[in-house]
């Protein structure tokens, strides 16, 4: 019923019935997740949660670990490029350090946290959309930590069954010795862990990070509050995966910003049944195509909000119902 | 040399090189069009060239032709989605009648405008560029125009020799007779006028409109005033056609949106070599796929701008070389 009223708002706007395509899809998904015919978006949040990786040791990323502290500090200088997407779309940025000089166990020898360290890292990521539910209408997931595309392409070969040949890209830009190095390591931790998708917290605790389990949180919590989420590419959708396991219902609130130019993404986007909004040949991270798709999901919502319609501006509709008047 | 000095400003920025992806691409086709390293965005315009179309009499369309006035009244009005959209994105929007109340003629019987009423709505868009070249950085291609789908298809078969049921779509959302009576259009166009490729402005002045006229006068005048121009969907895109076949060095201040939903608007992008920026099954013209993408350009350009390099952050580079080093 409140899916009819709001189609029947956006039939009665200036423009042929679904001429604005996706932005109308956005803006219906905005109202059903809110619960409102009158969908509203007033504040935004970007929750960039920072972490360090065990398995970085196995020189799986083109960057030394350091860079994560380093990354975070110039997030907290405002220097980075998801500071001036979010300056530009006015989206408060929020730097979690999720993890930066506690990094995970290397998974290729052992489980990268304890099930109560994967709860822990969930709970954070609760947390903060808890303290933001009342201010942000929206969230973007953001991240940062060298070495996290390989435990996001653990999770994907976790939870599809893919081979990590397929499932392992370059990352930040590793060479073909490093993707090598990393598709070698994606074996040995699958061989070692064997893990049971079934048991999601089990697979996040031996193969995740704990950036990318604050994200399940966040993803679990804007379930429970009516927030909307905008997961921006390849580690925040592993956490995607995560978090459908334990709760399906909680991927109703969630929006997919974009295809990233990260091979493995496209498939993890199939396994999730998901349909991005941009694909910009973009793999930065940090939130940086949650931002932009933000942007999109704020346009089909002031669209909703303040068009004239028909009546109102005095416009003529189809020819063919002018036809039948006559 | 100067592109080579954006790539390496753009390969000094805190992120992997590349790993902004067509962002980065746009920053430095910016740099190009404004031959600077400090590329720049500061002000935004919209032109949204309004005018009718004697085909319009075949029943091409599902609104009759008073829409055109009438939604002329609504942009000024400030109630349509392009209005909205500007307000969103802070682009100032230019409601220009090229023609509502003076329709080209029915070239399905004759030409649509003589090679004088054609020239002078070329140059009715490059006025408004000439006027807008000291203030807008960037300016979007908008129309409005019952019918014009028609004539931007008829453009579509003459200067690609496309067949008309390739070319024609349901537009604003014609029906399967009103589909039939458009491509039965088009054929008896092509086969009255004959058109000639190499004389742009003769198959302009037979198959064209107003609208569409003022369009490849913006794009022209663009060129000649170093502006760059965001062309929308199928109705500008047309005009870019005309705008090669006259001056082909035209289009490099040219940067294409969005895939419209419109059939014949992929051919159409096809014959033009170019590839968009998004693609949300959009369908409305209006400049509304322009608008999003010019907010893509300006974060693309602040980002160039406004991010910390790795020396100014102190943040390490890619770990071979720092391996190298050692």
């Amino acid at each position: 019923m409140l899916q009819e009223q709001i189609q029947k708002h956006l039939d009665s706007l200036t423009k042929p019935p679904g001429s604005l395509g996706r932005l109308e899809e956005l803006a219906l998904c905005v109202g059903l997740i809110q619960q409102t015919a009158s969908p509203q978006i007033v504040s935004k949040a970007m929750l960039i949660f920072c972490a360090n990786h065990g398995v970085a040791e196995e020189g799986v990323s083109a960057y030394p670990s350091e860079v994560t502290r380093q990354m975070m500090a110039n997030f907290q200088a405002g220097g980075a490029a998801i500071n001036v997407l979010c300056r530009h779309f006015g989206i408060e940025p929020v730097i979690v350090d999720a993890g930066v000089e506690n990094p995970t166990r290397n998974f290729t020898r052992e489980p990268a946290m304890t099930r109560e360290e994967a709860l822990a890292a969930i709970e954070l990521g609760r947390s903060y959309v808890q303290a933001r539910a009342q201010t942000a209408d929206i969230i973007g997931a953001g991240e940062m930590g060298i070495a996290n595309s390989t435990a996001a392409a653990a999770l994907l070969c976790a939870f599809t069954g893919l081979d990590p040949s397929e499932a392992a890209g370059r990352g930040t830009g590793l060479d073909d010795a490093g993707l090598e190095r990393k598709t070698a390591a994606l074996r040995k931790a699958l061989a070692l862990h064997r893990p049971d998708p079934t048991d999601a917290i089990a697979v996040l605790a031996a193969l995740g990070g704990r950036e990318i389990a604050a994200i399940v949180g966040l993803i679990l919590g804007a379930h429970e509050h009516r927030r909307i989420v905008m997961l921006d590419g390849f580690i925040s959708c592993s956490a995607a995966l995560v978090a459908r396991a334990i709760r399906p219902a909680s991927l109703d609130n969630v929006l997919f910003a974009h295809r990233s130019a990260e091979r493995g993404h496209s498939l993890m986007l199939d396994a999730l049944g998901a349909r991005p909004l941009l694909d910009l040949d973009m793999r930065l991270g940090e939130g940086t195509g949650a931002a932009l798709a933000i942007a999109l999901v704020e346009a089909s919502v002031r669209l909703y909000r303040e068009m004239a319609t028909f009546s109102s501006a005095g416009v003529s509709e189809k020819a063919h119902r002018e036809n039948r008047a006559r």
